[in-house]
């Protein structure tokens, strides 16, 4: 592509990144953007009437996702869906979920001015919810396009103003499936472009994750009941100090992590102590542990040495400790032809690139199980998201865009 | 002491702890009595009728102590003081403080009745204030006693409900006293029995402790800066684990207390975590650690140990760590002859005692850097204290009480 081409469409993308950031805009340049909000139907509407003018044709689905689609020549019963989220955290940054969303629009809108209509349906989808923000319940969009909801899970909830999660999908004119399983057979793969919100891209000084696995997320809370004594009053060896426990615990479930090496991750994030006052040894610690891996089996190994480590410490310091897993999630593989391809893109094009693996989770997760699916990662600065600080060198993300123009181009056209 | 002399003796005892307990008494037959509330005053106008019922010859000071004395036959510029504080914690039990008191009222009543009047006086004190429960000041009584409070130390002070501690205290007509110094040179012991506070003697089927000294406490605050990030996207190996360098920290700085052995204590009550959620690598943490030992050169030797430990683990894991200490108490012993006195009492009257030291603080290390003081331990139920839990054997706290009425005949006889 040559340098001028290459401008245009980085202003293309950089326009509608700014005019989307409008809605929701925070005081410190962020943006917050919630399911079902005013300022959410807003984005969503604003973008219909954007693809229309584009060209695309647009529809909404029950649910409030959003599709953008330029019909194919050829196989029209073959569609190739690209998107990500609309919707943010409290206090989020431009990139998380929209940049997914804008590729799509840019590279279809760039690949018809070169080479025409495709062969292939190309279908943006501008998806409802990822980040369960507002509502205690996650992938909302994705989840309804494959057909992975039942209405029952939602029914209960109510944001933190007490609106309930039908309230807030009625007031905007959307409800549930009709049929809730993948009633469209005609979606023959997805493709998603997402910020990393890791640091690693940035750290290997590589323009372009090209991810072959999401992992499987694993969460505990492990409760340790010791005794809670007078800390002068009470020698050492009459002792059963929880929080004592929890230390010989955490190091040794966070050394054993790093011996099974990446990518298992495993993170203590959470840890209250009661009564927690300097002068009282600590009678009861709750702890939580976090671990994720793209190998289910791997990671189940890893959680069953860890367990056996806890109770061993904890029959050793005459603690009384439970173990308890609230989360299991399961690792998902990306398409390995799509990575092929996309690897063979960026080899010929040069770009720098890295075979990697997802330690979030992403809408690409829930397609997978269904279609071929790709996920392809640009570098967060810092590692940082979720955050109006959140950033990524345009010139990087346009990398990511490219890649993205050129395998549509290779399985649409 | 025959059987029925003794039980004449425990009657006594628990019905003045039974009628003292009426002031303050909680809904769970626990009592709260704090520094200068209505309540306090009147249980102190109670016992001063009772002293004075009783052929004591009470006055209060400036400053709220009561005292009960007995003029002595011959040494009247000598006085052996007995007592502790009427104060409680929120919520306490019926002994701490209290006790101490009535034992030493029962044990001169006792001794007159049997052997006529002293020698030296006796003089029974109603200290006003001990805990800190109500102002953030302790040892409001014995510091007075000895003229270790200066005014400005509690000027600024206020309850939790916005009353001055000036305020609480001219509002009973209390005040400063006139001559902040230890103005009596007649005080020639100092005697308290209190609860243990701790399980040794219970554990160790002990019903005497004969404390040899009151340990120093030293108190830090631990803080460790690494780095937030995210627990999915982010590699073992790139992260500052703010929380997982406490761990290692913890576990070292507990198994070097269990080195350096008893009477050394190390407590590490209190930890914070930030921000505390389960899918983010802990950035920051602060712990305390409260240390003890009734020697302070070794207790030194141990946070100078600690403190290394400290910093090279902080090294090797990339961390910023401060250690801030922000108290620096001295151990205090107690007088060794009056130890030696009370022991050959214990060895002829067949009672179970221990020499041991005090883990918590008490009124006696105020005095004993101004005059020879003892300090006799009686067994607390669990170690439970400052609660209304709060138990010791009557049978128990007698062996306490005849002790002390044995080393009375003795040095004031």
């Amino acid at each position: 592509m040559d340098e001028s081409k290459r401008n245009v469409m980085k202003n293309k993308v950089i326009n509608l990144i700014d005019e989307l950031s409008e809605y929701g805009k925070t005081e410190n340049d962020g943006v917050t953007r919630t399911l079902f909000s005013d300022i959410w139907m807003e984005t969503q509407s604003f973008l219909e009437s954007d693809l229309t003018k584009k060209g695309f044709t647009t529809m909404f689905d029950e649910v409030g996702n959003l599709y953008g689609t330029v019909r194919g020549t050829q196989d029209t019963d073959e569609t190739i869906m690209i998107g990500s989220h609309i919707d943010t955290v409290v206090n989020g940054g431009k990139l998380d979920g929209q940049l997914g969303i804008v590729a799509g629009i840019v590279a279809i809108e760039e690949l018809i001015e070169e080479f025409g209509l495709p062969k292939k349906n190309l279908e943006v989808v501008s998806m409802a919810e990822e980040e369960g923000s507002r509502f205690p319940f996650t992938f909302w969009g994705s989840k309804n396009i494959v057909g992975r909801v039942a209405e029952e899970e939602v029914k209960g909830l109510v944001d933190q103003d007490g609106v309930s999660f039908i309230e807030a999908m009625t007031d905007k004119g959307f409800g549930f499936r009709n049929n809730n399983s993948l009633a469209r057979s005609d979606i023959k793969a997805y493709i998603e472009l997402h910020i990393e919100q890791g640091g690693v891209l940035e750290k290997e000084e590589k323009s372009i994750g090209l991810v072959n696995g999401i992992v499987g997320q694993k969460r505990f809370l492990i409760e340790i009941d010791g005794e809670a004594n007078h800390a002068g009053t009470t020698p050492m060896g009459y002792r059963k100090d929880s929080l004592h426990g929890a230390s010989k615990m955490i190091d040794s479930i966070i050394e054993l992590g790093k011996e099974f090496g990446d990518p298992l991750v495993v993170t203590i994030g959470r840890l209250d102590v009661t009564p927690n006052t300097s002068n009282v040894v600590p009678g009861k610690v709750i702890f939580s542990v976090d671990t994720r891996h793209t190998n289910n089996e791997i990671v189940n190994e890893f959680i069953s040495k860890f367990s056996e480590l806890i109770e061993s410490i904890s029959r050793d310091m005459d603690l009384n400790t439970k173990v308890n897993q609230y989360m299991d999630g399961y690792p998902v593989p990306m398409d390995e032809q799509l990575i092929t391809h996309m690897e063979k893109i960026c080899i010929s094009k040069g770009m720098d690139y890295k075979i990697m693996h997802s330690g979030a989770g992403h809408d690409a997760q829930i397609f997978a199980p269904k279609v071929p699916t790709a996920l392809i990662f640009v570098p967060s600065r810092k590692g940082i998201s979720h955050s109006y600080l959140e950033f990524t060198n345009p010139d990087d993300y346009m990398s990511g865009v490219e890649l993205l123009k050129e395998l549509l181009y290779e399985i649409a056209y």
